[in-house]
């Protein structure tokens, strides 16, 4: 995902706005207590690592995130009765979980730059950079920690569960991302595991958490996390329908990147599917830039654009459902469908 | 640590082989659940990585390692009173997390070998090895939750805590490691820092969490905690001294193939301030392998060869004496004094 996928084009006035400039202090300053730990005596180097990943230093303007997945936490948990404060360490244990799986993905997939800066690996080289992830992966571990603070420590383990269990689902999505790079028959079946994995989960684990912190009920806690997994399989099918059509002026990358990286992306399966001039094209490889534009248009009319376009309209209405019936209240409720508007509607 | 560090030269009547044969099979056992929640529908290459590394298939012999760190919590346990089939889940976390830590060590010290096979990135490549080595991170947390089944959900707070804290402690002695291979000058306090880090804090963990498994009480835990941390840096001392002076047909590697590596161990770090021939030879770099026998034996009558020495011999002390205190009781605390006097005493 790196493509502007979170909240830059907030309005300035909606609720999402302002539960962020609540939210976004606390959340900043548990992450920076969560992070401190690695600092070693006498030498920096270790701690500003994972500070530059998090876009604590060296930092334009959006460089860090929008941390999109504690709002998440933050706004379940405020929306079912519970004290938002008591969830800010399992927001932040899950910003750094996805924050560890970024500075990994970036090595793993050769990618030079995120959010317009030099990747960790290639800032610190790619020894260093594996070995800061898994410092990120374990200082997410500690921050979830304090929710002993206020949860029960059955209730506690519980969460540690959750989080644990998130965690292997990532490594399963990555996995298969990765093998699809070289499978020549990726089958719908095996995609949508994979988006499960690698992006849906974590949003499941998000609402899940966040519920838990409320203490609701277990059939509650369901609808919540069935709201962030359909969310998250709907917010991928809008990002591989934006990575072939989306506007390069708003995504920030080259038109139709998808089809440039030879990814395996939702519509392109289809086209190789339909096994048309689309598949040919692309099948050649090697593609110069004026045949990946040609091949955007082609693929679109082998119909690969309305598949694409009716699975994030499927997946993007089991959210909403589940989301409504579990019936978030408040302003922080009507926060929560704002969230997964502005997520399924952006042009970037 | 590649070189035969474990326990291969058991005697095959000592205490510790016994044990080793009663818990063995328990300890693979559940390690095998433990990696199984890997597995995916319908493709077993993920999990194959996992299996492969742990020495579970292809294997010849001694591919699996010996299973130390388990056998030091299972000791802990017994020798106090515990019941140690309660300690399995924590004793199969940590090796899963020393086994980890191997998959992402081979990454970034471009290790192609590791046990007489290739390492899992030489075979399934950089990308699929490092996930897979973040997936045995989240497997070995997922394993220590059935402490609960057992333990009070406070003690398995308390147990996870360790466990994390020993995993930033292990990322923190990683990164010194790799940052000392260009460091012009490193000095014996920062030396001894990552030793900490990336060999005693596991051991230490071990005797922790076998010890919290009999609910000793605090001072007797930080006793045992002592022990193991005192034996991982004698370990570490002896470690480096057989890196340089160790018998070739024992250690499986050349003569002096920390030289060769130009790895800056504790004989070369004091060869290194002594400025000397050694220094000369050492820093002219490029040694061919005759220069490089010359070299260790210049190593030594300068003085780094007793110096070392008095390390391992010191910090064995401080180990012997700890676990004195800590009291350990039946055949299993005597195995426990076997097993640091084999690890110290060992030719290879």
């Amino acid at each position: 995902m790196d493509r502007k996928t979170s909240l830059e084009n907030n309005k300035p006035n909606s609720l999402i706005s302002s539960f962020h400039a609540l939210y976004l202090p606390h959340i900043e300053n548990e992450m920076q207590k969560a992070v401190e730990p690695a600092c070693l005596m006498g030498d920096g180097t270790f701690y500003d690592m994972l500070a530059y990943h998090l876009g604590w230093s060296n930092t334009g303007q959006q460089t860090s995130g929008k941390r999109m997945r504690p709002l998440m936490v933050l706004l379940t948990t405020q929306s079912t009765g519970g004290i938002w404060q008591h969830a800010i360490p399992a927001a932040v244990a899950l910003e750094l979980i996805h924050n560890f799986s970024l500075i990994h993905d970036d090595i793993e997939d050769n990618s030079e730059t995120r959010r317009s800066r030099p990747t960790v690996w290639k800032i610190w080289g790619i020894p260093q950079a594996i070995n800061s992830g898994d410092a990120m992966f374990t200082l997410a571990h500690i921050a979830s920690l304090r929710l002993a603070e206020t949860l029960s420590p059955q209730q506690t383990i519980k969460a540690y569960t959750i989080i644990q269990k998130t965690c292997l689902h990532l490594t399963q999505g990555q996995y298969l991302d990765m093998k699809f790079e070289t499978d020549k028959n990726v089958s719908l079946e095996a995609y949508w595991q994979m988006v499960e994995g690698k992006t849906a989960a974590l949003f499941s684990a998000c609402m899940r958490l966040g519920a838990l912190c409320s203490n609701l009920q277990p059939q509650q806690e369901e609808l919540f996390a069935s709201f962030g997994k359909n969310l998250g399989l709907a917010f991928q099918a809008v990002d591989d329908w934006l990575g072939i059509w989306g506007d390069e002026q708003i995504t920030g990358k080259p038109i139709a990147s998808d089809i440039l990286e030879g990814k395996k992306t939702l519509p392109i399966l289809y086209g190789l599917q339909q096994n048309g001039e689309f598949a040919k094209g692309w099948k050649k490889g090697n593609l110069q830039a004026h045949e990946i534009s040609s091949l955007a248009k082609q693929l679109a009319q082998e119909g690969a654009q309305a598949f694409t376009q009716t699975y994030a309209d499927h997946y993007t209405q089991e959210a909403l459902a589940a989301l409504n019936a579990a019936n978030p209240q408040g302003e922080a409720g009507q926060a929560l469908f704002e969230l997964a508007q502005q997520l399924l509607r952006r042009e970037a």
